[in-house]
């Protein structure tokens, strides 16, 4: 095991300890709960993140909204009893520097819009935490970093797969190489995606097709299973719809070669459902997530010795409460920006092999 | 659906209308059992093949054998009773043409010596069954049809599974779209070498490695799935024990395009157990063997709707018995030699792909 293995067993030992923590010990509640602003008043934001604040969420909870739409706004003062004081659009963004009720900024927009708001959101003095993807370039997300260290203030990345307690497991079954040594991680993430008018489709809006959106999931896991950064990549696309998919990737594949000579295979798709895992082939034994491996409806799993039987939570309420519980007790989160821009290296990377026709070299 | 998809339902469906037939119906037993060669006596003839032969065939039966070892042929003639008469070694190979018991000549040879064997036997006047990878080239391939038809003499090649009512289930659901058009076939296999000594890391026998040896199988998967020939491959290699793997590939991963736009992804290893599956995901559903998808000791799967519950067979009794009814029926088999060229091309373009670092055309 390399220093950088170890040192994120240590890292993972930590959290597996302060994970039944976070879930359970409510009587240790703090006083003030942490106040979240919501930047973009969309599906996500609608269906997942406003009704975990509402109900799961510990450490925070909504106390601001930003929408562009006044509609919306009227709509959710009301459900979620936010004032009108609390409400802005994009040009009163900056106006968040003067709430005292709101210490994290969570940017919900389509992500090429990510970087401009964490970054003014950070120069209004707000800890920020961000959808994945974290931006459509690595030099994006290292512009969106230097600011939030600037400012002093805490960056997160919206992966909240990594706090729930099927993949905290995947991890320590990978990094304790409790089935002996990894070899090979299989991951791939994909859905059909239906209205062809959405953003998700628009270049200059996603940066990329399934491979920003869904994707950044499967690479995601292998760099967490892994516990190093890949060095090459090889990966190949297929586009059966070029109307649909004009601007964006469709089905992409692709290798990650590890320096420990760890090999991963990935995919993603927006062509068809089915491809939703997250797999650890090791010396003695394989360990796997699917067929729900990242949604949030649920998820399963298995190992070469049985069911895992772990219990399902809120992903969204887990992934903020962690974020509050950082700033809170000044700790590190492990879904950081760093994170997110490695993530965006292995993207650029892919995506260079598939212009260039053969593996490239990361890193 | 393309003339070549639609042939091919139609013979699928002629083969699974036959299938419960050749699996049940032992009133409608044939006279005399055609008579089998076995060539080559290693573990596969000694604790499968033979078995097969003398327990679970009902359409041929073991009567003679060729090998280089006389003690191997001692302890056979004894435990078989197979009279010396009907022992050779290799030299005395070809009097076998005046061996009246003999219809079938079943070649489990390492791989570089079955183009040899496979001529050796038809100009013999017998049919040839043959372990696969068929040879170590399509031109040999090309070589062992050629010299059979030449003969007139069947030549079928050792492809198990697709006699296996598992398979036959997934070729259905697939080519009848039971859960919609195919979008996407993942297959793999793979499993730890053992013997560092042994003929399958040699290349002059073997041919190559890992996907010579069990990637093939994952080839013919995604072959019979998908009911087309791909049009391009793209491939990458993995090479962790340098020593072990010297003279073969160890662990490779390749994706192939077929002209429908379904694509294919496949891997195979030498150096770690648990791949082992074989998945199409289509429009409305996905339908998956394993995590035994190749082995033959028993296979599992399920499908988006619930697990599949089919009969386990014996894999080397049904492709024997029905080689020796496409003998006595005067029928083609579907594991026939053009089948073992088809992946000796896919093959062929996987090695070319890994040694130009790009993707390669087929065909």
């Amino acid at each position: 095991m390399n220093t950088n293995r170890r040192s994120f067993v240590k890292a993972t030992a930590t959290l597996a300890a302060a994970a039944p923590f976070i879930l359970t010990a409510r009587a240790q509640e703090p006083q003030r709960k942490l106040g979240v602003a919501l930047v973009g008043l969309g599906s996500l934001a609608t269906n997942q993140i406003a009704p975990a604040l509402a109900k799961n969420t510990r450490l925070c909870k909504l106390t601001a909204l930003v929408s562009g739409t006044p509609e919306k706004l009227t709509k959710w003062q009301a459900q979620y009893g936010i004032p009108a004081t609390h409400c802005y659009n994009y040009e009163q963004f900056d106006r968040l520097k003067d709430n005292p009720d709101v210490d994290i900024v969570y940017v919900v927009l389509p992500n090429s819009m990510h970087p401009e708001f964490t970054v003014r959101a950070a120069q209004a003095g707000k800890h920020v935490f961000t959808e994945k993807p974290m931006a459509n370039s690595a030099a994006e997300c290292q512009q969106m970093i230097d600011a939030c260290k600037q400012a002093k203030r805490r960056l997160g990345v919206g992966y909240r797969c990594q706090f729930t307690p099927h993949h905290l497991e995947m991890i320590r079954l990978s990094r304790y190489e409790v089935f002996g040594r990894l070899k090979c991680v299989e991951a791939a993430f994909g859905f059909k995606i239906g209205d062809p008018t959405q953003w998700r489709l628009r270049k200059a809006l996603a940066g990329g097709g399934a491979l920003m959106d869904v994707g950044i999931y499967a690479i995601q896991g292998m760099r967490y299973l892994v516990g190093e950064e890949p060095v090459s990549v090889q990966a190949f696309e297929t586009k059966t719809d070029k109307v649909k998919f004009a601007e964006v990737d469709e089905t992409i594949t692709w290798e990650l070669k590890f320096p420990g000579g760890v090999l991963a295979k990935g995919a993603t798709t927006y062509a068809f459902n089915g491809m939703n895992y997250l797999r650890g082939l090791a010396e003695n034994g394989w360990f796997e997530l699917g067929p729900q491996a990242y949604g949030y409806g649920g998820l399963n799993g298995r190992t070469s010795k049985g069911p895992l039987e772990l219990p399902q939570v809120d992903h969204f309420a887990a992934e903020l409460d962690d974020f509050a519980e950082c700033i809170l007790k000044n700790r590190p989160t492990r879904a950081s920006g760093e994170e997110g821009l490695a993530d965006l290296k292995v993207i650029e990377g892919i995506y260079r092999s598939i212009a260039e026709g053969k593996a490239v070299k990361l890193g």
